[in-house]
């Protein structure tokens, strides 16, 4: 039977992560005493338990495997494999069984349909499954997944050249102002006059995979190291009453529409 | 170290489908015949081999989880867990090991921040994850992330009415002409008159969340009944030159701009 706990939508509240870790202390205390009561997640398989363990990483040498891997995997599934084939060698388990192939689809934006950039949406999937989820009480998965989004939106793209690029010619970089794959691609396609199927579109895109691995370690190593603080400012359910991108005004120009708001 | 292997952007080949085949078959043979002698992939973790082995499930019961599942884990993870925690009942491992909770960060459009519905999002990793990545050789995940991307922005939604609904009010339908949470939400938010943090709007939502399961499964259990055929004839990359959404005047209105081609 699945455990159906209801919970505010946004975040789980002090007094509730104080009451889980209690009742994690006490049952951790009852196994220590009565040798065989153990909390009940103890029996869970090593991928649901987190945090999962985590060595730092080289951002660059992160980023040289993301942008190798971009032409097998593309972009997301990229992006998980540079952390997660580095913590395999070093760690082992859970990454060694984690199926990050599968995420191939994550490619142009879902499928091609120009939703999220499939390196932030694997940056989110590689931060919230070492770190957990944020029903957990853990809330650096969150945030590091929301400073990249934010990171990405806001940063000349891409950041990272390899070592041995595939394509030497120097390629320009713009900032989407979005998270969104359509966007991203479409401003870079128009800044360089660079057709979606040319090797040079390619090779931007590899970069932006390598870039934003690159930039996923530094979080990662710095929550590892203790001195993580989120630092993304953007909520735009709560500044503007609906979820929403980082550029409102890209589509609706100066005419924003107000969605229904709570009666005052 | 990784396998770096350049594939094309847009689909293997049947060449390649053929040369992987016989690769295959060949590992095979050799394994039959010197009984030590397997294909690479044999001593892969279970996870990593696809397809997951797949029992049929029920279209209704898989909604009525997902619906539930909603309140605790929101919309990627609920379809995630719809569908996997019956398949760990009936099949286990590696249902049972998927640490599906983690995909907690996809609510609203990932983080809150618009993009790909969640549910949507959720039903592309099930596809992929039972059936495998199109690189495999295998194109049905894909094919069904993007069938369900497609019912997902034509339809009428939600289609499904929990048999226990929280909200006992009846919640209007909405077409979102789009995957975007966003536009979704801010479609449905306006035809209901309500709120983000309104109750109708997240029971909406658990839903859209329920009504997705639903159709994934039954294209899941066509596939496994040998009876699936992909059905989605959106390419905006092919069509367009980009990639993109289901909505390019959304935006653009009547100036949808030409990105850089092809020389002919």
């Amino acid at each position: 039977m699945l455990k159906i706990d209801r919970k505010e939508e946004q975040g789980v509240s002090r007094r509730q992560v104080l009451v889980g870790t209690s009742v994690f202390a006490a049952g951790a205390a009852l196994g220590s005493l009565g040798g065989m009561i153990r909390p009940a997640h103890a029996s869970e398989p090593a991928m649901k338990k987190w945090p999962w363990p985590y060595r730092k990483l080289d951002p660059a040498r992160t980023a040289e495997i993301a942008y190798n891997e971009w032409y097998r995997v593309f972009c997301g599934a990229a992006v998980i494999n540079a952390v997660f084939s580095q913590l395999k060698e070093t760690v082992g388990e859970p990454y060694a069984s984690f199926p990050a192939d599968a995420f191939v689809f994550l490619e142009g934006g879902q499928l091609g349909w120009g939703t999220i950039c499939g390196s932030a949406a694997g940056a989110n999937i590689v931060a919230n499954l070492i770190i957990g989820p944020r029903i957990t009480g853990a809330t650096e998965g969150h945030e590091i997944g929301a400073d990249v989004m934010q990171w990405y939106s806001e940063t000349e793209l891409p950041t990272y050249t390899p070592k041995k690029p595939k394509i030497t010619a120097t390629l320009p970089t713009t900032i989407s102002d979005s998270p969104l794959c359509h966007i991203s691609v479409g401003r870079w396609m128009k800044a360089a006059n660079k057709p979606l199927k040319s090797k040079e579109r390619k090779d931007r895109c590899a970069r932006v995979a390598a870039s934003t691995a690159y930039h996923l370690v530094e979080l990662l190593n710095r929550w590892k190291d203790g001195d993580y603080e989120a630092s993304s400012d953007f909520s735009c359910a709560k500044e503007n009453g609906i979820t929403g991108q980082y550029n409102c005004m890209d589509c609706h120009g100066d005419n924003v529409p107000q969605p229904p708001m709570p009666k005052a």
